[in-house]
């Protein structure tokens, strides 16, 4: 054993929950929740690097695009930066009029002073208060009983109050959470919030909101459900609170958690896209969107182009996610065995399009999400050595990235089906080259300028469109985006990078570099690749091929408005 | 909306479970299952580029020393590698007398023969036969009613039986699993199972395994508990029955499928390290292990060096671990919100050995897993570009990666505290270097010869130990497996590389190397640096940097063995 200190014995189970009529085990879910994102202040939070301006709009902008309507944006009493872009929302009218901005502040007046002033002017805002609740924060952190912590959060439902009054422009409305939920003795709870309520007064028309939060997950999802549950039958006015949820990943439980506290009385879900957040992460808004979509709910969010997503994600969080991350992952709808692969096949082949969808082993149609179904045979199966990717770095030194890998998988055996047996590296060379380098035609690239200053990119480049030589011009912070910037500004076409990989080919003088992209063109991927001794001119030509593999080359804003005319 | 597909009408939600009584929400596990592994089958299968045997070899230690009792090993008789694999374990005695192993099977005589072969001479195995019994595959990939279906199954199961008593010399369990179980009608599965049991006729004190997999995971858990538990208190003779679940994690809940599975009566739980498996992958022992254990639950496994796991599983699947990883991603144990740090500081203060665990935003304790927690603080608050990190790669060139920023972070913190006020970049490159170069003493490198021959190198080092020289020498894949090698057998210390970094510094001809490397020297994580012209060197050279700091670097197997005499 490792570690001295491993012993089971230092830590207890969770209390069961007693008092109340358990009723959510009978329940699905059957309609959308109310969506909040915390990706701008719980997400932003937990990032070593936190995001700058640039990467707080565009992450602002995406969930704006995905159809969220509460989007809590910082902590603008405890932060300069978060107090400036809630300043830069409002002042550059950025809050579309369905969408209300949420801020949190704990429960000091000197911060709720602060919070009000930097959402002056706004049209509708969601304040959030809070203060912790549990038994160890109450007797480890505060050294206070019961009634002095219930008293924190009444003074500070009143400060929130009294501030709301001074600007009557807007349409507030109040939320309260107490912080530490399920380590919290939810009678106690239930005391806290009905105490809070009496201060807001809220009504079945004006409701306010009251979120329960796995700070630290505790338990089993079956367990925070009960607690919400025992916590809705038991508050006085529950006609007058829209319940959310706010949970945590620690045991890996938090989209479970947040789905059964839906069946258990929850209105609302807090969460973040991709699950960002403290230690192992927020709820992931895009797998429980995903998982009520794959039950016929609809989720009342466009999860359409969730490349779009990871892109935006990745860059603005410094983040991967993971080949395996449910929906969306790089391996979700790959099949490797020969048995899956004929159910699937068997099962497409009768699915029709005006019935329920019943395909073996895909819970839902990759197509909605912009992806395809990948059947991959190994050339040599589990051989471990021999397969394609082995043979095309040992005899051409050609390292191809894994996504590149499911693609060609399926074109490699459909080669060996039609031979019969075994193909060399050579052919398998050629069908590489000949399916994803496509850097020639309908369009190429003949030159290009690139301009450096400060931390960006202006690139010119004279390309040639089924042989009439044209510039386009565009800005990014490398050379691939602002050639990418350009195209998105010819076409009229929503590009994005879903993964790029670069490598020096051969040693010495005639070095190479072999360039890789994955793009998703208007919500189709496709992959392009382009050999060149210069390692910027290749990854500018994978695009190319890609972009010319996409059938879209051709196509020019003016070219789509003339059609749509 | 990207994709034309995109529309939740065309899926349906699962059917509700009846005519059972409900009990398991009223219980909690109180006991570790029987654990069992699928890494070398469902993991290894689900691979674009299988494990080969020196990979299969150390999974599979791995696992023994997990304390794993049962492991599949494969499906011998449809891949001559797992062939291979399972005869190599047999015939060289690697299967110790309290472990299992298992293989899977379909029903058909012929791979139910060749399954038999495979297993001559083993003590004891279990062999798991299967079919699809769902109404898609019923309907769309059979084309067969229920009892063709169900017939499938009694004749794998007879097949199984008769081959069984050819070899009486091994004491062989049975197992069938109901394959797309979560989509098969629940009494139907209950049949079919009855009628498999009719076969083998087991007893109470001879249990038969029957293995409920959500082969595809189309609903929530608590859905899943209840298939399950109606199906325990359906099945004919409940008592002669091992009942086993096997998750997979389309939906994200996995883990929770199986956790609320055991409180439904699930007593065995199929799953991998990690999670690794088809698509979204499988349930993931360790984080189901360490949530029982976070319970009081003894989990049966040795859990507690958890970077021996990682490294291991990233090694041999190729696939990577995600930093927010439940309990033993690398960002589980930061806390950077101010009151975070401050309420975790006040109760480790009052924390008693001999009393419950009661840290707030910790639920477990780090140092059970070999790990630290880390208050990390920004040198400049969100500011997003003036962090340490920023300012180490504009003045020096120097990327440290995320793992060392963690490191460096409180020790900056502490000595901003003490000055009063931010840092410039002269001094957090001091604190850098002076905490975490160390490669001069005890013990520093001195010179080193490299030989490679085919996958290996064998590296010959001469050190300086407290003023006096020392040759090592070891194998292995690079330079730095290696020297580790060399220092393992020197030290007879189990270390382990958790994560490395490199980068070249400046450019022209004064470039140098900078290298970081993460160990786990006997439990315990530590982080090495070195900068040299060279990059082989820099790499030695962190690692001897992070021996030093360990405080282990002058002990020797025979001094160890002094002290133990």
């Amino acid at each position: 054993m490792a570690s001295a200190t491993y012993n089971h014995r230092k830590y207890q189970p969770v209390e069961p929950v007693t008092g109340f009529t358990r009723t959510w085990p009978d329940r699905q879910v059957t309609e959308a929740p109310i969506w909040a994102s915390v990706d701008l202040r719980d997400g932003n939070q937990a990032l070593l690097e936190p995001m700058n301006v640039a990467q707080k709009q565009r992450l602002w902008h995406l969930l704006v695009k995905l159809g969220i309507k509460e989007i809590e944006v910082g902590f603008p009493s405890a932060s300069q930066p978060d107090y400036d872009f809630t300043r830069w929302l409002i002042e550059e009218n950025q809050i579309p009029d369905d969408v209300s901005i949420q801020v949190l502040v704990q429960a000091r007046e000197e911060l709720i002073a602060k919070t009000f002033e930097s959402l002056k002017g706004v049209k509708k805002a969601v304040v959030h208060v809070y203060n912790s609740t549990s038994r160890i924060q109450r007797e480890r952190v505060f050294g206070m009983g019961r009634d002095e912590i219930k008293d924190i959060a009444v003074r500070g439902a009143r400060w929130v109050k009294e501030y709301a009054e001074k600007y009557p422009e807007t349409d507030w409305t109040f939320q309260y959470s107490p912080e530490s939920f399920t380590s919290t003795e939810v009678d106690y709870a239930v005391e806290v919030c009905d105490a809070v309520m009496d201060v807001w007064q809220p009504t079945p028309e004006k409701r306010c909101i009251l979120n329960l939060p796995t700070t630290v997950e505790v338990g089993p999802p079956n367990h925070f459900a009960d607690q919400v549950e025992y916590f809705c039958q038991h508050l006085n006015r529950r006609d007058s609170a829209i319940i959310s949820v706010h949970t945590h990943n620690d045991r890996g439980g938090a989209v479970a958690s947040a789905e059964l506290a839906l069946m258990a009385g929850a209105d609302r879900v807090e969460g973040t896209l991709l699950g960002n957040g403290e230690r192992t992460g927020n709820m992931d808004i895009v797998t429980l969107a995903i998982n009520l979509y794959s039950q016929g709910v609809d989720p009342q969010l466009d999860l359409s182009n969730p490349d779009e997503i990871i892109q935006t994600c990745t860059e603005c969080t410094g983040l991967p996610i993971h080949p395996r991350h449910p929906w969306i992952g790089e391996l979700v709808y790959t099949a490797f065995s020969g048995s899956h692969q004929d159910a699937i096949r068997k099962s497409l082949k009768q699915q029709q399009s005006d019935e329920p969808w019943q395909v073996a082993y895909l819970p839902i149609d990759p197509t909605d999400l912009g992806r395809d179904y990948l059947a991959v045979i190994r050339v040599n199966s589990q051989s471990g050595k021999g397969g394609m990717t082995f043979l095309l770095e040992r005899d051409f030194g050609i390292s191809i990235p894994r996504w590149l890998q499911l693609e060609l998988a399926p074109i490699v055996q459909q080669k060996s089906e039609q031979q019969g047996g075994e193909l060399d590296s050579q052919i398998i060379h050629d069908l590489l080259i000949q399916h994803f380098v496509q850097d020639k035609a309908p369009v190429s690239l003949e030159g290009y300028r690139i301009e450096r200053a400060g931390d960006n990119e202006t690139l010119a480049a004279s390309i040639r469109v089924e042989g009439v030589e044209q510039s386009i011009e565009g800005k990014g912070k490398g050379a691939m985006a602002a050639f990418i910037n350009a195209w998105q500004a010819r076409t009229g076409l929503d590009i994005h990078v879903v993964d790029y990989a670069e490598h020096a080919m051969g040693e010495g003088s005639d070095v190479a570099a072999a360039a890789y992209v994955q793009l998703n063109v208007a919500g189709q991927r496709v992959s392009g690749m382009a050999v060149d001794a210069d390692t910027v001119s290749a990854s500018l030509k994978a695009v190319v091929s890609g972009l010319n593999r996409s059938g879209t080359a051709t196509q020019t804003v003016s070219a789509d408005q003339a059609q749509q005319a």
